[in-house]
């Protein structure tokens, strides 16, 4: 997309012949393996080569890795450059936000010039060229306005957001949520099930996100009911197809050597739990696909859950007209 | 559903061979007819003789039917009996939700025993048992819960919800969604460009349901957004279908023709856009499906609609941390 608006781009590879293919056959001989890459673009597998000189740093690796590769580009990132993360996830162990990561390892370098990009935007469309739109959210408003324009275009629509607690729990939660439709797909169960499971799913991050601060407004937007719905329905999605899995009675390990790519998901249920067990929030569809990936229990099970919600009233607190 | 709870159920089908055919063959020959049809149920084309002396009358029918059939039913409906919509739309000259529409006609005889149900609930799904969940709303909170108590199943799960405003606007203006939904597809665009039209079209629902003194609360459950992602994801969804005609350029005599069932959306976006205008609301994609229909409007300029709108900030109002 930024190469295509003429920006020169460093991709950054872990494998070198993953790079040096980039470079010679202009093409990704591993993901998205159709799309031509343009030519403004040229892949290194030398990490700090790709970020020396560079007015913006794009983090889009797994989130377990973003502390780690923060550490390793801060000596050569540019007092001017701006860190923008696409990463949809929590850190495991320190329960934190990625741009909370970014800050924690990068702002004494960089100060508030971190930003996040969230949205339904499955990579298999953006790259050709299909409308999609997004949100960018950042500490600073003017950070997230370059970020606005510098990826806008006519068929990738940009949206600023100041609640960057929101738009990034709804990247992590609607993970989870994906993996227990995913599970319903497995069990043989239908639409009707799924988007009912999504309801109670967009509850569930509502109440995260509140209890962390949050602006509810947002989890009605792009990076929130938005990318809910394209990762609980879309084919391109691999929380959703790793959750299938698991409906069909796969182990974590089976699912995890399947997957070409592990889904974050997998990784994120235990952060999203903890978060959620220290704000005292219930988030019950959370802690069912915890307990089918990391307990053994049965995801056959799964659907009592749904069903068996003793509240009667939908919405707790609303009046009646009459009795 | 009910007649396999044991409710003894009279089906009214306008055409009397329907009608001998359900009752000699328990299967319905039109719609859904690979399932076997319950002995409790018997079918007559006589409306007066499945009402009279029924507890329940479930109103079932299109909605620019709904008044005719009430004025049909009042002389032999029981004052004890209640009243169910499961019918999405607006009355068009009107413009009244299905449940004022029955005010209208029968509330002089059976009093605010009215009520309404909505949500994920396809008919090809719930017919084979497919969990799903759904919501009841009447003006009077113990006619909803004799209504919830009646349509309860392990299987179908029955919320009660006062808020009758937001629970009918949602049933009606999804199905406009939907077939902007179905436009994109037929324009060969993918799920990120439906996400985020649906994400856009929960806004507008929002507003117009908001201006007419609806929760808010009820558009973020099963008749807001679980049944607007059901209608616009599933393959099921007859609106959906329609809009994606209406994308591949058919022109709507074409779509009508081509359709066993008129899809409601085709009927209520004239109503929607009225009710919108007529309070006031800006709903951008219901101008847009209501032209593509019935102004002629190309389609292709749909996805600039979607694409083109002004504010650089997702959701008006929120502050930002820093400069």
């Amino acid at each position: 997309l930024l190469a295509n608006k003429g920006y020169e781009v460093a991709l950054w590879a872990r494998d070198a012949s993953v790079a040096g293919t980039i470079n010679s056959e202009r093409h990704n001989p591993r993901y998205l393996t159709e799309i031509a890459i343009n030519e403004n673009i040229s892949a290194t597998s030398d990490l700090r080569k790709a970020v020396t000189d560079s007015s913006l740093a794009i983090m889009a690796t797994p989130s377990h890795t973003i502390r780690r590769i923060s550490r390793e580009i801060e000596p050569v990132l540019e007092r001017k450059a701006i860190v923008v993360s696409l990463v949809k996830g929590i850190e495991e162990k320190s329960k934190k936000r990625m741009s909370e990561v970014l800050h924690d390892e990068l702002s004494g370098k960089i100060g508030n010039k971190i930003g996040v990009l969230s949205g339904p935007n499955h990579a298999e469309e953006v790259s050709m060229n299909i409308p999609s739109a997004t949100v960018v959210s950042s500490l600073s408003k003017s950070v997230a306005e370059e970020l606005q324009e510098t990826f806008m275009t006519p068929r990738f629509r940009v949206y600023a957001n100041p609640d960057i607690v929101g738009v990034e729990l709804g990247g992590a939660v609607k993970n989870v949520i994906a993996i227990a439709a995913g599970i319903s797909d497995g069990l043989g169960y239908g639409d009707n099930t799924k988007s009912s499971l999504l309801t109670r799913g967009l509850a569930e991050m509502i109440r995260l996100g509140v209890a962390l601060g949050a602006d509810v407004r947002t989890f009605a937007g792009l990076a929130g009911i938005g990318d809910l719905v394209v990762t609980c329905m879309s084919k391109h999605s691999r929380n959703r197809a790793a959750g299938e899995m698991f409906g069909r009675g796969m182990s974590l390990d089976q699912v995890v050597e399947e997957m070409t790519m592990v889904a974050e998901g997998i990784r994120n249920v235990k952060a999203v739990k903890a978060l959620a067990e220290a704000h005292g929030v219930n988030m019950p569809i959370t802690e069912s696909v915890n307990e089918i990936l990391y307990d053994g229990r049965n995801p056959v099970e799964f659907v009592s859950l749904l069903m068996s919600r003793d509240a009667v009233e939908e919405v707790s607190g609303m009046k009646w007209i009459s009795k």
